[in-house]
């Protein structure tokens, strides 16, 4: 019995493949600060679970396939109040962001297709381009350069017969970039001269610490048949377990043909949409500024103590909530692995996400890490403290 | 811009593709009985909803990618009563039984490979085939020898050196027709002496009229290798709108490569696997008793009514919810029209599932509807009433 080729080829998730190694510092009773996954740790609004405890339907049956209608609509009157212009045909309810970008992608690429990338990227991009017979063209950047992509000169040359589509992430995960209104402007062009697809993952879209208004590819209106937009409560309410985000479209065709991957998948969990459309009627300004205020804090507080380490490199990221750095050492992988199975201050040690895992192109982040500052400031200091410590005692090896 | 030609080439959903006839004979203020899809309408048991207002953390987190361990942890002592020991390492947690078989699929097919499907079959499988690259080459039955299907000599001259893995569905959608013992082993017998894979999709589990033992393919050790069995909560505890399944196997390759999958997706939702594993833990055999009751009571009354129709074929089904029948009509497809754009008696009518979306040999069913008997006794004999008027007035005209 054999597998499919396209799976065999994937890596496991190179966020989780340390876990072993974690698993030996627990043993120790060692305290691990997790810088290393996307989970933050602000309570989810508590109109999610009011909403749920009202639900007193006997019979918890199917949800029509694109989404119950109250859900639907709220994330219509949440795009409105952006001056984003929607109506029940452009979504497409999902389990999460990583269903709207799994049914995406297997809705337009074919076996030998292409899809541009800016390097460094989420890692799970790779697998769901794998499953639909694609792979990934990275465009390449530099943590000298901010990881910044938008440039023509960068991107045009990397175009060919098999180019299917642009994914960016804005605010991005791994490196917090956010592409300005200029930029955004840039990759639309190379979209529509090109008749690619642009998929824009927008689901850190309120995490943006410049003062700068949330936005999305969505508002270039000349456009609308090569955009498709992923999203999600799970980041911007707290609420990763909900598994409920959308898949924004305003090209019917392609709303025609990802519907037969919709249906097939028959619905997203009924209560949990009724939880999400409490959290878009419910959830105010004020929760956004405050919970902006409180990742700031913690972005500037670990940019602080990330620059009292000689030698590292890393530009302040504008949004979301991670840190891409190259750090002062020939491995990352050989860091992590140290910190885990060797190293301890007090009992305390920390993880990150190796930046290899980041990359497509061979010997590209071998030296780099993402954090993830979702721990509280003074946990988070500690963490960095840890990392500065494990590096030195690290470097310091024969 | 292009679309990808796998999804191109796959119908919308048969069961759902009539919904602009229902819609015209709603716009006549004409009542529809639906036994077109299967939705219970039994109620969900409080089990579910108390666990899920129990929750009192205040993240609603990932769950771990596999499961949480209190959801495995039901699904094993489930499974323990069945007289099947497995341990943790054996489950993996999905989105139901969709998600379950979608993964499955993903996992072992690669283009050009082969499924062998009993047919008539749960219409999504072509397109789940079709996702991973492969095609469903049918194991023909007729509704004259009840759609019975496990006869090595069927089945041997279907194997070629593209097939990859049996599929079977039993207690079976949408024929109800269920395995004996004997056509197990029969089943398990070709999977090992051609090394497929055995996929054995069980969700109807509970759902047999015959007072014979539940069963599971699980129960061959000596197939354990093969054997992959997909399960939910939908339908056993009409939580449908739970959205929990697992994807079962004893196979450690097959549990490493699925797990890539499962870990790309991240997590199933939260709140519906601690509902889930209440369902589990609180629900006992009475309850399952009183549904088996019920459903043959209308399993029975069902047939009783559909006997009154000159010239239609259909045997007595022995589990799941659904007749499969041959109706005394050129065409179901057209007839099913009629029923919804022309016909009425006092203001109602009927809907099924025409029966050629459930095959892949083109041609066959057409004559062929599926009926869900998920509506109470004086409902559903009203639905077949109306069928047999419904035949009648569609046969007579001109």
């Amino acid at each position: 019995m054999k597998f499919s080729s396209k799976i065999v080829k994937c890596p496991l998730s190179p966020i989780r493949k340390f876990e072993p190694s974690a698993d030996m510092a627990r043993a120790k009773n060692h305290k691990i600060y997790h810088l290393n996954i996307g989970q933050p740790d602000i309570p989810t609004p508590p109109a999610f679970f009011e909403a749920v405890k009202a639900f007193d339907t006997p019979v918890l049956s199917y949800a029509p396939s694109p989404g119950i209608p109250v859900f639907v609509s709220a994330t219509l009157e949440y795009f409105a109040r952006l001056g984003i212009s929607l109506n029940a045909k452009n979504i497409l309810t999902t389990v999460g962001g990583s269903e709207a970008l799994g049914i995406t992608l297997s809705t337009i690429l074919d076996d030998g297709d292409e899809l541009l990338v800016p390097e460094p990227y989420y890692p799970n991009y790779s697998t769901l381009a794998a499953m639909a017979g694609a792979s990934i063209r990275p465009i390449p950047t530099s943590p000298e350069e901010g990881y910044r992509y938008a440039v023509r000169e960068k991107i045009l040359p990397l175009i060919n017969e098999n180019t299917r589509a642009i994914l960016i992430t804005s605010p991005g995960n791994p490196t917090g970039n956010v592409l300005s209104a200029e930029e955004m402007r840039v990759i639309a062009d190379i979209a529509k001269e090109k008749s690619l697809f642009l998929i824009s993952d927008e689901v850190y879209r309120e995490f943006i610490y410049t003062g700068g208004k949330m936005s999305s590819m969505l508002e270039f209106d000349d456009i609308y048949e090569n955009t498709i937009v992923i999203d999600s409560v799970s980041k911007r309410f707290s609420a990763c377990g909900a598994r409920v985000g959308v898949i924004v479209s305003r090209n019917p065709e392609f709303m025609t043909q990802a519907m037969k991957i919709v249906q097939t998948r028959l619905s997203v969990a009924t209560l949990d949409q009724v939880g999400s459309a409490a959290l878009y009627n419910n959830v105010d300004d004020e929760y956004f500024k405050s919970v902006r205020a409180e990742y700031k804090l913690r972005r500037d507080a670990a940019l602080s103590k990330l620059s009292e380490i000689p030698g590292i490199v890393s530009e302040k990221p504008d949004g979301a909530f991670y840190i891409m750095a190259k750090l002062p050492v020939d491995s990352s992988e050989k860091l992590l692995k140290f910190l885990l199975e060797e190293f301890d201050d007090s009992g305390e040690t920390v993880m990150f996400a190796p930046g290899s895992g980041f990359y497509a192109s061979p010997g590209k982040g071998i030296s780099e890490a993402r954090m993830a500052y979702v721990l509280a400031k003074p946990d988070l200091e500690r963490a960095l403290e840890l990392l500065k410590l494990g590096i030195e005692a690290y470097n310091s090896q024969s």
